[in-house]
This record gives C-alpha cells, sequence and structure tokens, in this order.
C-alpha cells in the first residue's frame, strides 16, 4: 500500500464520510417520498394508486438505505476491539428493518396490481427486484434463475433464509469457527450483490414509473417536466449511494485490522 | 484467509471461471444480436428504427462485454510474472475496443432520434447511460451530476479521457512510481463502478425499450409474449456477467499476488 504524503492527504477518514453518506441516504428517502406526495397523489391503503406509492418509498429506504447501512457496521472502528456481539446484533436488526420495509413494499405492489387486474411479474424491472429481495431471502443461492420470477408470484415472500443463516452461522454461540470461516466470504459478496441489484432495480424501476405515468401533452416524459428531473435526480443519486456503500466496502483501509482471521465465537476467549 | 479443507475444495480456479464467463458474454452478444434481428426487423445505417437496433447491440458488447474482459486482464496468473508491458498492451486494446464501440453504439441512437425529431436524453436511462460513457472518457471525475447530461447531447463525446489517462500513467516509461501508486485505486475504483453503471443502464434499456415495442393486443408486454420472456432474460444474463465479474475482480485469492506492491515502470529494473 502506498504511503507517499499525497495519497495519505487524500485519505478520508471513514465517520466524515459515513456523516456524508448518512446525509445522501436521507436525501434519497426525502426525495422518493416528496415525489410520491407531490407528483403521484400521497399515500393510503386502500389499493388506489396512493397505495403503489409505498412500493418506491419502501424499497428505497429498506433495500438501499438501511441495507447500506447495515452492510456498512463493521466498517465504524469502534467495531473492531471489544465484544462483537452487540456489533452483530446492530447489523443483524438493520437487516431484519431493511427486509421488513421490503417485504410490505413488495406487498404494496402486489395489492394495487390485484385490486386493479394488472399482471404481476411481467417487466424485467419486476424479474429484477422479486430476484434481489428473493436472493437477500436466501443469501445462499448463486445467481437468479431467468424461469423462477416468471410465474405471477401471489404473495410476497415471507421468511428471510439469508438473515436466518447469518443469524445462525455468526450470532449464535455454537457455530463452529471453520462454518463461520466458510460461509462469511459468501455471505460478503452477496451483500455487496445484493445492494447493486436493489440499485439496478431501483433505476429500471423508476425510469418505468415515469413512462407509465408522464403520458400527456405538456406532461409527456419526453418533454422533461419537473418531475421527469426530479425523478431522474433521485434515481441518479440511488446510484451514488450505492456505488459509494460498495467502494467503501471494498477499500481496504476501512476494514477491519483482522478481518481476514477466523470469525471468533462469542463465548468470550482467554487470549483474545 | 481460511484453509479449512472444505473452503479450498470449494475454490474455483481462474482459469475455469474465465472459460464459464467467457461463454457467458458471447450468449449476451448472441442474445441481444437475436432479439434485434428476429423481432425487432434486424440492421441497417439508414437512420430508421434498424439502426437502433445497434445501440442495444454495441452497448452491450461494448460496455458489458469487451469492457469486463479488460477489467479481468490482469488476474489471469500468467500476467503475474515477466514482463508486464504486453498485459497492459492488452487492457488498453480491449478497453479502446470497448469504447469505440460504445461510442458507435451512442451515435446510433442519436441519428435515430434525430431522423424522427424524437428529443435526446430525457429519461434516466439516457442520462445514466450517457452519465456512465463519460465518466469512462474521463474516469477521474468524481459522480455523475444531474445536470450536465439534461442537455439535448448533439453529438456523443469523442475523446477518452480516462484512456489517456491510464495509458500516459501506466504505458508510457516516464512516469514517476508516487504518480503511478496515486492514480491505479483511482482507476480501480472507476473501473468496477463503470461496469456497475453500464450494467445498471442495460437493464434499465431492456426495459423501457419493451415498454416502447410491445404496446398492441397479444404482444403487449403485460402479457409477456415470448419477445419478452427474452429479452428479460437477455437482462438477467447481463446483471449475472457483471456480478461474476465483479465478484472475480474482489476476489482476494485471484489478485495478483503483488497487488500492494507500488507499480512498476517498463524500464528494466535490476534489482526486480
Amino acid at each position: 500500500r502506498s504511503h507517499h504524503p499525497v495519497a495519505e492527504m487524500l485519505d478520508l477518514p471513514f465517520l466524515p464520510f459515513c456523516v456524508l453518506l448518512g446525509g445522501l441516504g436521507f436525501v434519497c428517502v426525502a426525495f422518493v417520498s416528496a415525489w410520491c406526495q407531490h407528483w403521484r397523489g400521497g399515500f393510503a391503503l386502500d389499493g388506489s394508486a396512493q397505495t403503489f406509492n409505498w412500493h418506491p418509498v419502501l424499497m428505497v429506504t429498506g433495500m438501499v438505505v438501511l441495507y447500506g447501512a447495515a452492510a456498512l457496521v463493521y466498517r465504524l472502528p469502534s467495531t473492531w476491539s471489544g465484544p462483537k456481539l452487540p456489533w452483530k446484533v446492530l447489523h443483524g436488526a438493520l437487516a431484519l428493518a431493511a427486509f421488513g420495509l421490503a417485504v410490505l413494499g413488495l406487498a404494496a405492489v402486489f395489492r394495487f396490481h390485484n385490486d386493479h387486474g394488472t399482471p404481476n411479474m411481467y417487466s424485467l424491472h419486476s424479474w429484477l427486484g422479486l430476484a434481489t429481495v428473493l436472493l437477500f431471502s436466501c443469501q445462499v443461492g448463486a445467481a437468479p434463475t431467468p424461469h423462477a420470477p416468471a410465474s405471477h408470484f401471489p404473495h410476497p415472500p415471507l421468511p428471510s433464509l439469508q438473515w436466518l443463516a447469518g443469524f445462525s452461522a455468526f450470532l449464535l454461540p455454537w457455530a463452529p469457527a471453520w462454518l463461520r470461516a466458510l460461509y462469511k466470504p459468501v455471505h460478503v459478496f452477496f451483500g455487496s450483490t445484493i445492494l447493486m441489484l436493489s440499485v439496478a432495480s431501483c433505476v429500471s424501476g423508476i425510469n418505468e414509473k415515469l413512462f407509465f405515468s408522464l403520458k400527456n401533452g405538456t406532461t409527456e416524459y419526453k418533454r422533461l417536466p419537473a418531475e421527469a428531473v426530479f425523478a431522474n435526480t433521485l434515481g441518479l443519486l440511488i446510484l451514488l449511494f450505492g456505488v459509494l456503500v460498495l467502494g467503501a466496502l471494498a477499500r481496504p483501509s476501512w476494514k477491519r485490522p483482522d478481518a481476514d482471521s477466523p470469525d471468533s465465537c462469542q463465548v468470550p476467549a482467554p487470549l483474545r
């Protein structure tokens, strides 16, 4: 690793970056909420178009912002010493909250489609989005298979198997060290992959929604009305958030120094 | 790093992975070409819809498949010993070919739009896609600014500044080692980022094109005709290709063992 003075000067510490990233995440949630509230008629639970509006808000908040926060927990330098258990609980709680919002977000769009007789699961956005949430549910599977999500899926998936796998392997004290060491790189790889797929799902979903909604006269998408500029900007902000989280996860100097050592058990070990 | 027997058994060598990935890249190019040939009327250069069809084929071939190949050059174990120059030339040549195809792919869609009086650069797909190619052009810039790509861009960008930056820093013998060490992580980070943005652009573009094209009666997108299943599958295959390339780039055991040492000059050094 280079220790040139210029390189060291450019080496941003994690905490200020984290504050900026948190601000960007807040802006993403505020933008998607403002879009749905100001241009798309606000929110409701009656199966109308206002019910659909929960879908973008919950997916961005859950699968992008909370998910990104969960992924970055172990980059906090304060997690590198002392007991790991509280941080594992925080990571698991954030991931579980993200999954809960994603399930509610899927429920919103299925409810809206079913109440309007619109088919579910035909667009590439829906295939990709469902594959992302399913991958989040099992995180052990390999790649999304093109045929599985093609069926008209009546209900969102409920059990988060990946969360259970992470919980069993890293939070329960009796998982053996070799199993943790084996599963950890898989968990980490699918962690980044799922965030990448989430971001691609958001971009294709925003694009699709704007083509659906902006159709007449002066509000045609191709005339780039204010709503289109606003929602396109939201798409780019979500992308920027995802790229920054993935970049932070990949940055070697922000990783826990002992990250290559096998994961310790929760039982206090006298030599640690 | 774990050396448990089970972990070692699962450790796929790079070369077989590379062959599988090459096959998947070929399938992506074949799928996008077959989509345009079989369902979208084939190819032409006269400004018609057949001119547009060059756009998806050239973008997928250039910004995904050739770009991914360029990114993976240094993961070939044969590049780890002996002179680096031939491999740098190969990396640069593949990246230059990718950029050339991307420029031609942008020219195809601008030509089609201009000949039909369709506005350029209004959808989120177009903003993201142009931001991706612009980032590929300079690779030093930070994030895509939401306002810059909003203008109706008449011509695709011609000079590939990022390629020139890589060329100057890594191929010319007089670039100092500290500059190479400083620029290398930036080059590597934006390398992965651009691939991620390319894949998100492809997914949103395929989704958008299917909504444009599948509108009447039995071929409505929501009825999931054969073309929709085929092109949705293409989108998932492109995503799988991108995820596998990014995963291969991130995998520690596939990196050049001396990757953390400062990049050597081309001038033979007696002590190396």
